[in-house]
C-alpha cells in the first residue's frame, strides 16, 4: 500500500481498486446497528485546513472517527500561521503531537507533496490549489462503479472550467488508468493547453487517446455514460478568459433539455457545493440521474477506506 | 416517541413528562465514577451552527459526548454557505454523510421546520430567529419541577421583550401544556398582539386562560411562583419601539428590593448569558433563589434525553 | 497533588519532579500498539481560549484525549463573551455543564487565578496575559532532563524579551524550585526591573543568587548547558523600549557562529512558534543541539501528566 495519497496518479490499478472494494466493505457498517469500527483506536488524524471547506472537512472526520480515531481539527486561519509560522514548522509540530495521518486542505498547489517530504506519518491530499484533489477522484469512481456496473471503457464527459479544477485533474489521472474514456468540455479558453495538445497529438498520431477535448456539449451527450459538471468558481467569472454567466450558463450549462440528450442509463454527477442555475439547473440536480446525494455518502466510506488502508489498518 | 423536536407545540403532556423523567435519570449519572453512557454509541450528531451560540452548542456537544455519540462542529459562518449553498443542499450534505440527528442554530425563523422535511434524521431546533427553542424551554420545565415540586397550577412570570424572543414562546407553549399559568410582563410595544389579543379574548369570554398579559411588573411579583427574566438583545435596543435602556431597567429590571416582593419559595430564571445591571442585577443573580446555574446544568441532563429519546436509544 | 496548576510556584521540587517522571511514563504510551488510556473516561476538559493558539490548544486535546477524556473547545472569539458575558459567567457556566478541568487562555494577567475562585474543578493556566505558562516550564524542563540526565545545577540562559515572557516567568520560577541556575539575557529595557534587582542584591549580598541577568549573551554561552531562545512578539517591535530588529537580532538572536561558543552538551530551545532570521538561524534550528520539535512531543506527555494528577486518576 502507498503511505500518502496526494495525487490521482498515485494510484495504480489494484490500488485503486483495493480501495474502492474496501470502501464498498466500508460501507455496509453504515447499515449496521453498532456503526462505528475499532480499526483506528488511539490513532490520531488532523484536518489540517488552510481553506475553508466545511463538507470535505466534515467528510474526513466523519470517517475517521467511525473508524475510531481521534480528530484534531486545525483550521490554520488565525492560527500561528498568522504568526509567520511556516508549513514545514507547521508539519514538524503536528508530527511531534503525534499525528497519524495529516488530511491537508491548502490554497497552494504542491502544499501536500512538500508537506509529504516532512512527516513520518501519511498525508493525504484533500485539495490543494488547482492541483489534486484524489479523494474525490475516488469518490466519483466509486460512485460511477456503483450505479454502472464498471469502470472500464466508460465515457466520462467532464464539463466546465477544468483549467483551474483540481477535481478534473485528479479524475482525468485516475480514471485513464482505471480504463474510462474521458471527454473535456469547457470553453477553449477554460481547457489546459497542455491536455489539449496531447489530445490533439494522439489524435493525429492515430493512437486511442486517453482523453479527448471537445467545445461543443450538446455533441458529447448522446456518447456519454457519465457527465461531471465542474463547479463553477465564482470569484473567477470576473476573469477576462472568463465568458460571461450567461453565456457560460447556456453552452455549458447542464438543463432538462440537454439531459434528456444522453443515454437512458447515463448519470450526472457533480461534487458540490452546487451553483444551482449556472452549471447545472434544478431539474437536473434533483432528477433521478443525478448522484450527487450519492457521491456525498460514498464520500465518507472513500475517505474510511483511504484511512484505513494508509495507516495499515490491514497490515496492507 | 417524536422524530423531530422543534417546537414546544411538539410535546403532549405526556410526551414532555417523559422527557423530564429521563432527564432526572440522565442527571444521576453525573454523580457516578463512571459518567459515560454507551447509549448512541456509532451515532452521529451535527451541530448545524448559522449563528454563534457557544453556549447552547457546548451543551449540546457535551449531553451527546456523555452518550458516546460522535460529535461533529459545523458553523456555518465562513463555510460552503458562504459560496452560496442552500440549506437544502447542506441539510441533503450532512444526511448523506450519515447525521443521525441535527441540531440547528439559524437566524431565520422556521427554518428548523424546513430542515425537518428534508431529512430522514433527527432535527432538535436549537433557536430560530425569534421563533423557538424548546430544549431551552424543557430545561425551564424541569428546573422549575426540580424546585419546586410541580408544574402543575404554577404561576410563572416571563419578563421582558417577549415579541422578540424564542425562549419566551417556546416557555408559553411548553408550559400551558404542562398546566402551568403564564403571564406575559414587558412594555406593550414589546408583548406579541396576538397574545395579548388571545389573553383578553379569553378573559372578556370568562374562560380561565392559560396565558394573561400585564404591564406592571411589580403588580404580578407577590403571586408568582417563578420569575423568568428574558435577556435584552442589546442589538435591538436602538430601535424605536424599545424604551430606553434606563426605562427599561427601572420599569422591569429585577433588582434586590422587587425580589423581595415574591413569595417566600419563588424562584428567579434567566436562560443566560446576562446583561447584570439591566434586566437582572448582581444581588438577584446571586441570590438563593436564582436557578440560573442549575439551568445549566439541567440544560445537558434535558438536551441528553432529547437525543436520547430521539435517537431511538430506548426503542422509543 | 495541587488542584490548579497557575503557576510555575505552585510546583514544589516533589510534586514537579512527580509530574515529570509521570510525564515520562505517558511517553512511552506513545510507541505502544495501543496508544490510549481510559484514565480519564467519562471525564470532561474544556478548552477556554480567548486568544488563537492553535499549537497550545491541540497539544492539550491531544492528551485529554490520549486518556480517553472528552474534549469541548470553547473559542471565546465571536462566542457569547462577545454578547458582554464576564469570564465569571462563563466559568460558572462550564462548571454547571459539567466540566471536570479547564484549559485556558487569556490575554489578562491573572485571569487563571480568577477563574479558579469560581470553579469546583480544575484549572490548567495555558498562558495568561505577559504572567505564566506553566505547563510550558514543565515540558522544558522534562526536556533538559531527558536531554541533560538532570536539573540540579544546569545553567539555563534564557534570552530576550524577558519582561513580557509568560514563559521566562513560569520557567524561572520552575527552575529554581529543582535547583537549576537561571541567567536572564536580553537588553536591559526588556529584563524586569525586579528580577534584576534582586540579582543584584544577592550578589552584593554575597549569596547564591537563583537568577542572575545579563545583557550579554556572548559572555554567557561558554558556560551555559541550556539556551532557551524566547519568541519575539512581533507586535511589541514597534514599541519604543523595542531595539530594532536588526539590532536586535544582532546581539540577541543565535546563528550558528554563537552556537558554537557553547559547551560540546548544551542544548537549545525554543517554545515555538519560532520566527526563523530573527531570534534563531535556520542553521541553529534545524541543529542537533536543537530540541525544538522535542519540546513539542514533551508537550503531550507532560499535559497528559498534569491533566491525569490533577483530575485524580492516580487517586492522588
Amino acid at each position: 500500500m502507498i503511505r500518502h495519497l496526494l495525487s490521482g496518479a498515485d494510484l495504480d490499478a489494484a490500488t485503486a481498486t483495493r480501495i474502492l472494494d474496501t470502501a464498498a466493505e466500508m460501507a455496509t457498517v453504515a447499515g449496521r446497528e453498532v456503526k462505528k469500527l475499532p480499526a483506528l483506536r488511539g490513532r490520531t488524524v488532523v484536518n489540517l485546513f488552510y481553506e475553508d471547506s466545511t463538507r470535505t472537512r466534515i467528510s474526513f472526520e466523519a470517517a475517521a472517527k467511525r473508524l475510531s480515531a481521534d480528530v484534531i481539527n486545525f483550521s490554520a486561519k488565525g492560527s500561528s500561521v498568522a504568526k509567520g509560522e511556516s508549513l514545514k514548522d507547521t508539519a514538524l509540530t503536528l508530527q511531534a503531537m503525534g499525528a497519524d495521518a495529516v488530511v491537508v486542505r491548502h490554497p497552494a498547489s504542491g502544499a501536500a507533496n512538500r508537506l509529504a517530504e516532512w512527516v513520518d506519518g501519511s498525508v493525504v491530499n484533500a485539495g490543494d490549489g488547482t492541483h489534486e484533489h484524489p479523494t474525490q477522484a475516488l469518490l466519483d469512481a466509486y460512485t460511477m462503479r456503483s450505479r454502472l456496473g464498471r469502470l472500464a471503457g466508460l465515457s466520462v464527459a467532464v464539463v466546465g472550467d477544468v483549467l483551474h479544477s483540481r477535481v478534473a485533474r485528479s479524475n482525468v489521472l485516475l480514471l485513464s488508468t482505471l480504463g474510462a474514456k474521458v471527454t473535456l468540455v469547457g470553453p477553449p479558453t477554460l481547457i489546459p493547453v497542455d491536455w489539449a495538445t496531447r489530445a490533439a497529438t494522439a489524435n493525429t498520431a492515430g493512437q486511442a487517446p486517453d482523453i479527448s477535448v471537445c467545445y461543443d456539449l450538446d455533441a458529447v451527450l448522446p456518447t456519454s455514460d457519465v457527465v461531471m459538471m465542474l463547479r463553477v468558481q465564482r470569484e473567477r467569472m470576473s476573469d477576462s478568459y472568463f465568458p460571461s454567466a450567461r453565456e457560460y450558463a447556456r453552452r455549458y450549462g447542464l438543463d432538462g433539455q440537454r439531459m434528456r440528450r444522453l443515454p437512458e442509463h447515463a448519470i450526472v454527477m457533480h461534487p458540490g457545493p452546487m451553483n444551482r442555475g449556472m452549471e447545472i439547473t434544478p431539474e437536473v440536480a434533483d432528477s433521478a440521474r443525478s448522484t450527487i446525494v450519492e457521491q456525498v455518502t460514498n464520500g465518507v466510506s472513500v475517505r474510511m477506506a483511504v484511512l484505513y488502508l494508509l495507516l495499515g489498518g490491514n497490515n496492507a
